[in-house]
């Protein structure tokens, strides 16, 4: 469990580092018959990449992706489809110096601490880069969950102080403002907080929202399975992650019961909630509201200031961060969040397809699989 | 993946519901040569048992645990050990009334939209009494954590609104009071909080801590595996648990790099953190310093209210649930929350133990392993 | 992995020594909805119980089977099942002796050297008892595939030299031979052959078939996870087989092409197989033919004879074993052969059931799962 | 579990089709700090290469491999290596033919009841190219086993009727000649039985065999894990395997215990066995003897002779395959068996170092680990 592959039955397995030739994931236990095209996975992979803007790395990589097994005349076979993505902009010289000592906030001492060395060159399979493979699988994910009217929708819900109003929601700001922020309003002034951050040669941190919708109830499992307990893995999976939220998460643990629970009533002939406050998940399975999930983001650990830090030798010495560096993570992490939680949904519904003596004598029963 | 199952090398597996025969928990990849006693479980158990206060429930379980296999003379074989506890104080008959509606908050709802039905005795398999398998079992793994130096202390962080001081922090308090708190002055304050709430017939929410103290640096995977997610799921597979935070947790969204970054220094030869924000991990690996684990928790969804919601025929009805419950979830979750950090902390020790080439060839080449 | 656990969505894990308190097993990802009686599982732990002849050992256990948990009004929860078996007829003092030196064909040399130390009482965790927990949760799924009209039959084969002439093959005669042999004739022969073995104190090897009939095509996945590959591991996790074969087995291997290669036709519509030397698997998936599985069970390694074997203290020494043993395993191992195979089987289609975009569209967009 | 993934430490995730784009593997789990070139790798893709000779395909391919990832600065660095062949001598057009109709023997059928179609061009995922990525990661396992004094060395034990006589068994011959036999006699007979089945346009089958030698005691599980069970599934998850023996496989079926058993006995204060019919491995777990393991492979079903089939639309039809194929399986299959067998025991060995606390212990109190 060298920790690069996730899901049970539609597993993946991601690999590469920052700087290397090329990064990539393999997926498999993706359903057969599935239409499938490289643009399908560019379009998310392009959501992921650093845009023009002041508050996005320089670096600038063409991310292309290619798709070398798995798909057959344009459909998904059953067996592993392995996505590729180049590196093609790496300037591993801006690396050199790190070689040589642990960065405040990042993984380079701990990853000597368990390999006995690294691979140093932008931060290597610890980097930001190492989402991309998450991505590339991901899009397939939400693919399918789209095929099955499930909409994910993630967004920036804070950049520093700057909260999104939620009153003003507009699903449309989101792709419009370099920030992911669905509130024009607050986008504005995270802008302008973000560019003082910048001029002070620091970062920012920021919270991240993700709404799923069109989830039946009954998915996930009790116990160690939870929905809730996978999704949380799946987001504290995400480098910077510190903290996560279901429904209304922290705020829970001010609240009354007579606050808190959400009452069941009947609209045109189906159970509903008349809140809710669980964010869509009871007893670790989904009861068919929308699932709310939150991230919470520390500011980028690389920043321009002189910092004090040890090397490998052991001496205590001052250090100043060079390469490209965004100043926040979050509006770059918001794909990624949503295809987190699209890979572990969709994993959760496949599993649930054998929870019921009846699935299981429907499906091999009375379906007519004409043996021609 | 039906759930039930947990970790990878020291593997746990409980099984049993709240009014059936019994509970219990198989533990697969325990080391072999492992001392161990009923008496080492039991002591773990009697935390999770209800006290004698009136924060708890009414509900008296002897909760005795029984060693089936996996010990001989004494000491563990490397075998499967299969603990039970026999349930003793079912009152079934209060439940009889729950068969037929969906009590807010609860997993009623969510296992009939799964399995088609559910066990509704005491909530089955959804009860709080599942963990106990998980207490069983954890105690074992916190038994061989403190062999090798590492200590595992978790508390009553707040209640409601009562927060604990934490500067006023001693260790001794938390088994002294039933609030679990580690401050006294607090735990008064909780205790009255608790009280009022109980004459309102209504429940609480709350935080718990843990503190886990000598992990060396290196623990943990990148990528899927970290060991902050996999601290997350544990801790949001607990019933209840709604939010988990890894060191400065939700707080560090609104903080910049600067504030939020741990230097490096030496001490003593010994690298060290000038503070810890960080929860000592980085990168989803232990960076050597005290890993500080937060969980928020929901009250208790059974209150003594009428609540509206609706029954199995899609009858909206108002209902007043029986029972015993305890107003406040937290004080007895706090020994849950030690052993599943236990449990997920030692199973990534295992592993990392196979990490590097010179940890495979010192074990095999070096160690000397007489035949007889 | 300490090896307790088997199966990827139906999966169980057992646990127990042959002189322990008791044996059992925990069933996790059972469907819910399934009627279940202990009777049901009673049944096939009386067929894997010895004897009244001199075949078998003259330990007599009653082998009672309990309910533990994941049963609710008579109907599986989709929850564990937890099963035990309390041992009642342990004589350990039979075994006092073999603590201190190492039986030829047993795995007394090798449990010390992995662990250090061993329950040497009846052999511990290595004895054929341990079979009992795999009977109990492979009748759950022979109960399971019965209802999906997939029939299984395991029966011996061969004794010694004695072989079963299959053009005489009578499913009835089974269960009425102690040799378990489907061809009367045969059955005495070998009857006679372990008499004069038994009255040498010595013991026989065999070989035991596995028919499953019913199995539709499709099942299984390509490389790794082949239905031929998860058999075979089946079966040689059966302790003293050492040879596994499907199909024709190891006589393919004298064969050409011509021979061997079954052409297809058709039947009545659906495609057929003219001959099934492939033992109805192609290429790791199951072609809807009868599935044809055959497993080699070397001698029962303790006889009643003086053998040369050295003790713990490094000296070769004598030894004369004690205790009761069955002179040949095979008759009691058919059950155990069955329910192994139906465990593989039945785990393989519930994966199956994902292996396509429609039949998951189908699930999700086809069927109707009215809330209420 | 859709099957392209082996392993529980050392993980290894394969992909590609005969006429994809390429083919690969990522392998996670590879302990860091192991020298790595792809000259290691490629030394065993050229032994798995077709040869010069009349009795393998004609197709051509180079088989280069590339290291994608998780090498750094000549070592690998404990993240996913992910490695690549490309495919280059794709002749498709030989394979539109097959689109329509089922081989007798091979995976069509079965591929299309699984999946509702499949990649027909070369076999697609069940062509014997699959092999390559097994190949890529075994090579490494190889590597590893090396280092610790682990040797292993698979080679034809018989072909059609020819059998090695083992009496002449000479490692060098096995390179030497092109059927990978290791007795030059039955070498040269075989080559002349080969030469006369290909000219009657026909193919045969054969055995491979494969020595572990210097494998210490303990590896391996009891129960489910046990060696012997995860090679046999190794073993026959190899296309074409259709039996697999330990040691003396299925002739200990006809075998008395005095027979059968190995006792033990001293040799330079070692615990050694007097014979090895067991072939190394007690109880699941290796005894220290040599690991002997047998695997029968069917004849290559793709044969120059009219065959009876149906086709897509459910006719009988007569056919006559195109294409390249070896007559025979075994000699290219060799170096896949070694590099199972590696794979198998590399992981069992991983997780042999966490059997004990003594282990656990050493590991964690005794090891120095410098922060610096």
């Amino acid at each position: 469990m060298a920790g690069s592959t996730y899901g049970t039955i539609f597993k993946i397995t991601t690999w590469g580092e920052s700087h290397g030739k090329a990064l990539g994931v393999v997926i498999d236990g993706c359903p057969a018959g599935l239409p499938l095209q490289e643009e399908d996975i560019q379009f998310y992979l392009d959501r992921r990449r650093p845009g023009a803007s002041h508050i996005t790395t320089q670096r600038k990589e063409a991310d292309r992706v290619e798709i070398l097994s798995g798909v057959f005349e344009g459909k998904t076979t059953g067996t592993p489809i392995s996505l590729m993505i180049h590196n093609t902009s790496q300037i591993s010289g801006d690396y050199n110096e790190i070689a040589s000592y642990y960065r405040p906030g990042h993984a380079d001492y701990t990853f000597d601490q368990k390999y006995g060395f690294r691979d140093y060159r932008g931060g290597g399979r610890s980097s930001g880069r190492e989402t991309i493979g998450r991505v590339a699988a991901g899009a397939i994910a939400c693919k399918i969950l789209k095929l099955l009217g499930i909409t994910l929708c993630a967004y920036t819900r804070s950049i520093g102080p700057i909260e999104a109003d939620m009153s003003k929601f507009d699903r449309q700001v989101i792709a419009q403002t370099p920030t992911a922020m669905p509130d024009p309003h607050a986008a504005k002034a995270a802008l302008a907080y973000l560019e003082t951050t910048r001029q002070e040669n620091d970062s920012a941190g920021g919270c991240m929202e993700c709404l799923v919708e069109g989830l039946p109830a009954g998915i996930g499992e009790p116990v160690f399975e939870k929905l809730d307990a996978n999704l949380a893995k799946a987001m504290m999976s995400i480098g910077a992650v510190k903290a996560v939220e279901i429904g209304d998460g922290h705020r829970v643990a001010r609240r009354h019961g007579s606050e808190n629970n959400d009452a069941f009533r009947m609209e045109e002939g189906n159970v509903k909630k008349s809140t809710n406050h669980a964010g869509g998940i009871l007893g670790g399975i989904s009861d068919g509201d929308t699932i709310v999930l939150r991230a919470y983001v520390k500011p980028t650990p690389s920043i321009f200031r002189t910092q004090e830090t040890v090397n490998q030798s052991g001496q205590e010495i001052d250090i100043n961060i060079k390469g490209r560096h965004d100043p926040i993570i979050v509006p770059r992490a918001i794909v990624v969040m949503e295809c987190m939680t699209a890979l572990t949904i969709l994993d959760a519904m496949l599993i649930h397809m054998t929870a019921r003596l009846d699935f299981v004598m429907d499906f091999y029963t009375n379906r007519r699989t004409p043996s021609i």
